[in-house]
């Protein structure tokens, strides 16, 4: 079904969800679902509601600005299908696993291109016609490197980055760029095993499970807000590179969860959390 | 937090949140959470809304009744222990789990009494001060005996009723008593292994995975609307027996959760579904 | 490391372990892994040992036949890669999972072909540089058609047949050719909706878990060995559709554990069951 | 069934299998289950034997050391109960579930007494006729506090120490009695969330799955062998408050788990991690 998705959040208040579905149903607009949630302990309120019907867009967020006055975050989303670049390094499956996805459109949404910084990945990518931009790092500061790949993406204006096993870190400045809107997935249960080789770390802390997280991407390396998790149980009789092959599947699958997340409208961002309605 | 839930469910038709929500703002209550869902294929719509504040039962019913019009149902739970009765046979595992969170207050309910057609729990029961009730089948038709119990229940007049591994079939008369208030625990993953002794079955077939069903009770064995479900992995060295012995684990967790969900009123039972805001 | 697996199956008797890797030891071997089960109500042993060093497979073949006397299943693989051909049909989740498990060399086996009922799958296929061979089935009797993929998959001499969402059921003529051969993926929790549109079966029945099961082909229609299962939750807003989009990717996930589990020498069928050791 | 089980760690070389079932072939035990397992890393065999039959321990033990000379570590457990003792401290759920458990001969082990540093569960211990041992920790050094409650568990010679969220810290002295004999429940999936308060810092992290682990206890906190994990689901609903509560569940089962598989003999330590036949 045709639908259109209406997100706010605000500083919680009396009467919010009845004034908000009051500016749909005057537009004649019918509800197909609904969510709201307040944390109380910020006193703010979110609410993220999906209807069809036809509607004049200025209105709509003219009437609830009126409504709802003060600070406020709309979105209204129609569902058109958005851009997204995807960054990797060497490790296939990520990548590979998103190219399928979109290649029977799975996703809704457009890859426009592949940016890694090696170049063993690029005939995977034009199997599926993809532009596979290689920008090597070697022999580059990393505001180089990043000034370089800034410049190569701008032209696709992206509306999400997704880093399928991007194995750099990104500057400030360069997140700065993309606030939110930069989807890594990590290959440990976080806050577990930050930084490099979880695996390794994994194995040798003798744990009996292991993850990935998919989150968004902020100033401090794997801090940023966590979108889904999951974990598969593991062994003694498992080595580290044992676990990342296993691991290699939750890797791919939590990371394709998350962006769906993110495409549906599902994910608001408050401070350094996730609010997910699914 | 003081809270009072309105669970309303009806045929949807567009305003139905707008029109709901009026009323609670009119009356000042503050809105806590609320979610709704719409049934597209039946057209039917579910609200469950906590919210917290002063108010006159009445004058709330009364309005949205006006609010409304047509057939609806409408519950306005605040949010006091229900009082409910524990059905058992031999088994101890899911019984003295509620007994336990009962004793330490966890959950919100009274358990009024104990009912077993045997007596291996009486010892067990009473350590936590409640009335144990031995109705002993044997020798007696199972209208006779369900007649027995339904007599000895009454005074105590349970809004649930809980089956803590009872195993005995219920006839549709007794289950027409206390429609969608009889909450079972099926030790299977229904609907695998319908029917008696699951674990052999699942033993049997050389399943990889075994679980556990919490349902409401109706006229057909192991058919009814299904409130929640966990599984547990197995593999070819466990027996039946330690199938058996693994799953109580399960089933305690289930049914637990599954009358937690009951008892905050969050479960909406629909043609043979459930609706379930957690 | 490069490695042997050696397979036994037998009656169980006192001694066998002993005697097994006393032939091991004086052909001075090295156990990597060992793993025995004797299934007691069947008096039937299993093991697997993993060892590594040069050896004459003749003569360790006739040792072990003379330290076992009686009807004993023995196979000794070199970890030499194995040749498969899938079978699919329209949908692509599951044949794109293992095209880039091979196209990365994740598998340890060689797809030599894909064959279908269907064309859409070759443009795919064929990015791989795989055989894709299509053949339809439409009025060709259940005879005529299976004959016809028999004589074409002849000449790869596949050890293993994926059926990777084959939605044709294979005559037992058929089966018989490739005993415990055949593994296909069945979108469900066995034994749970068997048969046509398990997510449909799901959606009406109200579960709350959905799930995906590996096993191999026997005469029976999702009757044969289990070899793995994987589940997910669902809840009441999903529709059959989403769940069947949410299920494609434990179903992936569960064929491909499967397969390694397979080709990495660690399934025994006995009977209806397998023995796993992994 | 009855059965002995036989526990060998060693340095690895050729033939300790042949070696070892040799000596149980010629007493002509019967074995019902073996796994074995090298670490390959550290060059080190693990070997866990359950047989049934009657035998001469000392005859084994002197059998078993003759064929393996060196630096070797064996235990031959019959199957009898073992005396444990379960510190707590204001928490129910833990102990609860054990009590049960004993109370219905699920365990294999005698519940000698409950040690606690507060009293508000000696009316729950006593139910179930265990000893309750109240020991204050207020005004005590740690020194004096530990030493009083060693002087208290001398006479029941406890095999393990069950720490059923005991919420102090042991010194190393008092760790340094038990060695791998004290099993603790720590309420997050480890290495996150070390030390207090791991579900406010859950929440605080906004993660979207938590977990328990249970583990022997060494010098480090919250750092000793992993013996059992395992997580549920979390959403940005739930406050720190209900991560706790429904943590709780996992808590004890994982709990249980881990105090199963050690009275089984299922476990064993190396330096820091453990290794787990199950």
């Amino acid at each position: 079904m045709e639908s259109t998705v209406l997100r706010i959040h605000c500083e919680d208040r009396p009467g919010l969800v009845h004034n908000i579905t009051g500016v749909l149903y005057r537009h004649r607009l019918n509800i197909i679902s609904n969510d709201e949630f307040v944390e109380r302990n910020e006193n703010h309120f979110f609410m993220r509601t999906a209807f069809s019907g036809a509607f004049d867009s200025d209105a709509i967020m003219a009437e609830l600005k009126q409504a709802l006055p003060g600070n406020i975050d709309i979105t209204l989303n129609t569902g058109k299908r958005r851009d997204i670049v995807i960054f990797a390094s060497k490790e296939y499956h990520c990548l590979s696993d998103l190219l399928i996805r979109q290649a029977f459109a799975e996703l809704n949404a457009t890859v426009r291109c592949v940016v890694s910084n090696h170049n063993n990945l690029k005939e995977l990518t034009e199997k599926f016609n993809i532009p596979f931009h290689y920008v090597p790092h070697e022999g580059k500061s990393r505001e180089a490197h990043e000034s370089e790949v800034r410049d190569l993406i701008r032209k696709y204006d992206p509306e999400f980055l997704v880093l399928a096993k991007y194995m750099r870190v990104l500057s400030p400045d360069f997140v700065s760029h993309f606030s939110n809107r930069i989807i890594n997935i990590h290959h440990s249960f976080l806050p577990a095993f930050v930084g490099a080789n979880p695996y390794a770390q994994a194995y040798e802390r003798g744990v009996k499970i292991i993850g990935a997280t998919a989150h968004f991407v902020n100033d401090n390396l794997d801090e940023g807000p966590i979108i889904a998790q999951s974990v598969i149980p593991v062994g003694h009789s498992q080595s580290a590179k044992e676990m990342a092959l296993a691991g290699k599947d939750v890797e791919k699958i939590v990371l394709a969860k998350a962006l769906k997340l993110v495409l549906e409208d599902r994910v608001f961002v408050y401070k350094n959390k996730t609010i997910i309605f699914d």
